[in-house]
């Protein structure tokens, strides 16, 4: 089964890649690795902003993670390179935290759980999970990822 | 002489590899790379909490990272890879710190010093240190891993 | 056009490498990837500390992620890896920021467009960039990165 017709079967639409900007590229594919830039979440072209432990609850962030794999699988799938996915191999999970918030881990997992999903077991990945006090445009949530391509 | 061995000479007993959660894995081993998912400083399976500049001081923070550095040692065991490692290649060290504490090298000297003392030469790598506001759980450090992997 | 040849060109001289210390080292460079340890703005020996959003504008963190960039390069020169540059593939940007600092892509650009004027479209590369809360010795900006050396 193709990726496109999992995507189908699971009713996921995704997002319209997010365009470069400036010096820095979306994807860099080389010697079997993809390198994928922090993506950020956005529903309907909007931004989700905000910090977990104040604006923000538990439930929020991991919608906000999903729209960030999401974003993720956009650019493999403008990059030509979704079907051709061996491995989530790491994400990076930076999320947008008071001090006080110490629910990471499952915030990250509304990318983590997209992600086998989509690819099954091809999809279980490595995983580091942070908060940091801010985050460009005030997003809630960054996360990017490292992925082998099949040769 | 094993790794085994060598842990055995240094009077180092690792602990019990934390168990995956949810679609994330502790290991990803793809391309002569494992990359190691971001592991917490557990002690008798107490998790070592709080924040560097506040609850905790520089050795408490060397400690910790430590105990990062024997769960990364740890899962490369569980995953019969220990034996295999062809160089440390990189870890990251996130720091549980206040605006104010700036020796995360200091602390993170706690896994990079483990990993040269039982991987020798092959132990020394590249790392980079930073501060963050919050970690899953409290924690006081997390560290990541990329580990080359012998053929 | 060797790099040696561009860096003169573009007027550049690359700073000393900062030394490695304790048991980690600049560059670890294996199985066709270098990574390269964080990489502080040094200039002149002293290095630039302080806070976006607080202490410093957005020019000054541009100019500091540059400055963490040409330490990139001196390390990559200093392992006789400058010439054998196949591609940058990713920079972890980590700029010092107060929570409503949201500004990061902008500060990281000091350091991508310098890849890009060293290296062109072999310089374009995947990026993260993320606020945190503290950085060594109270550096403003912090820069890794992953290369692509030719075998």
């Amino acid at each position: 089964m193709t990726i496109a017709a999992k995507l189908d079967e699971l009713g996921i639409s995704l997002p319209e890649a997010a365009a470069p900007v400036a010096s820095y590229v979306p994807i860099v594919d080389v010697n079997g690795f993809a390198h994928v830039s922090g993506q950020l979440p956005f529903r309907n072209g909007k931004l989700i902003t905000g910090q977990l432990g104040a604006d923000l609850d538990v439930e929020d962030g991991m919608d906000a993670a999903r729209l960030c794999g999401l974003m993720i699988l956009a650019q493999l799938q403008a990059a030509d390179l979704i079907e051709h996915v061996d491995r989530i191999v790491k994400l990076g999970a930076f999320v947008n935290s008071t001090a006080d918030f110490i629910d990471q881990p499952k915030v990250a997992n509304g990318a983590s759980d997209l992600m086998f999903e989509v690819f099954g077991e091809r999809g279980r990945h490595a995983r580091a999970a942070v908060g940091v006090p801010a985050l460009p445009l005030g997003a809630a949530v960054e996360v990017d990822a490292i992925i082998a391509i099949t040769a």
